[in-house]
């Protein structure tokens, strides 16, 4: 099992203004809210249907640029390090990346969204639609929360 | 690029109480309370630092018993089909799922959660903190709040 191998193939790529890794906002108080869209594969546009009446998307994406694994470093919001699984680091055992963004409009196979953080070409392995959130009173962010405090 | 394909491995697997897909909550306001344990791999083990401070983490798993894909299909929760991407449907191009868990605690590599929707065995791909959420008074939630509506 542990050997298993699973084979992901994008189902879309992301045009993004964010050319280069130095254009993503980063960082404490980092907000996303650049503008992008999302082009599916033909192939796939029945899927989209009905996905206009959700606000927010789930995209799942591949940090494509992004070779090797890192399981403790320094992410730039602190300059203490921390392990991979509690940062979001784009050094990951699998280089797997989830965005929540806005949907704006579609236009057939072309989604319009809000909140990209993504590089222009970077592939889409899935969408989801946003259903819940945690409540913002419930959340602890950790390490993240401390470093925060510290740079106040 | 549209003929890449990314190769995922396991960093860990789900000790679930779940051992048939007929026992995971499905439909219009099915909880998932269900407590379970992400067993991480020891190589990845350091990974985790520091993770114990987040209260919520998303998980990237894998529907390992999921075969082919339905880009057009009824959920559980309609009785009118849907595109596979306004879903979470196990019947996707890509067999990713999404699960927000609530990290109860962490005793070395093994990390208790509550909210797990995952089969026993399910593996896991990565793990990110939670860091915000999008107020619920900002969500659309499409077909899926109107079939809710139709049930009332």
């Amino acid at each position: 099992m542990e050997s298993t191998i699973f084979e992901m193939r994008p189902i879309g790529f992301v045009n993004s203004p964010l050319m280069e890794t130095g254009q993503v906002p980063k960082g404490c108080g980092a907000t996303h809210t650049a503008e992008g869209v999302l082009e599916i594969l033909p192939e796939y546009e029945e899927g989209l249907t009905d996905i206009e009446g959700f606000s927010h998307l789930f995209v799942i994406w591949v940090f494509h640029r992004s070779e090797g694994y890192v399981l403790l470093g320094k992410p730039p919001t602190d300059d203490r390090p921390h392990g991979v699984f509690a940062t979001r680091s784009p050094y990951r055992p699998n280089p797997i990346a989830v965005t929540v963004v806005e949907l704006i409009r579609r236009d057939g196979r072309r989604l319009y969204v809000r909140g990209v953080d993504m590089l222009d070409g970077t592939p889409v392995l899935d969408i989801k639609p946003y259903l819940s959130s945690v409540p913002a009173e419930k959340l602890r962010r950790g390490w993240l929360a401390e470093a925060e405090k510290r740079k106040q």
